[in-house]
């Protein structure tokens, strides 16, 4: 699947509900699901994991990160390669 | 550009420093990029954006959430056809 795949994905499923929604509220969505990874993370550092959630957590993550890039104009693909691809990137950290 | 070959960038390149980091100190650069993002959404929000640097801090939030799943050993792409394709996927909202 590629990134452009998943955006538009997105874009087809959700975007009537995520553009009446407006960005900032998109964006406590979405914060809210950071909450929900960070909770499946500590568990799993705790040695409570439990790795199939914590791969859906994942996935909200990305799905919402997705929305809050389609509604404000943003190709994640173009903007990864603008970043990391062109001239080889940041080295060493991000 | 798939989601797996993001993951595969991600790891050749940041692998070394991410892994000698460790989970919780990444979740903590992780959000400290969230932020920046809130800030470029934020400035387009008022009618003072700057849509290069907004793109670049998607594309930060993206790389640092494909490391946290890297060091977590979660498969994006496979996470998210378990939770937005078997099935149709949530309908609606998310």
């Amino acid at each position: 699947m590629t990134i452009a795949d998943l955006q538009q994905l997105i874009r087809d499923r959700y975007h009537a509900t995520d553009s009446a929604r407006g960005a900032p509220a998109t964006f406590l969505w979405f914060v809210e699901e950071i909450g929900e990874l960070a909770h499946a993370l500590a568990r799993k550092q705790r040695g409570d994991g439990d790795q199939e959630n914590l791969a859906e957590e994942f996935a909200d993550v990305l799905a919402w990160l997705t929305t809050l890039a389609n509604s404000s104009g943003v190709d994640l693909t173009d903007a990864i390669r603008r970043k990391y691809l062109v001239g080889g990137g940041p080295a060493g950290t991000k």
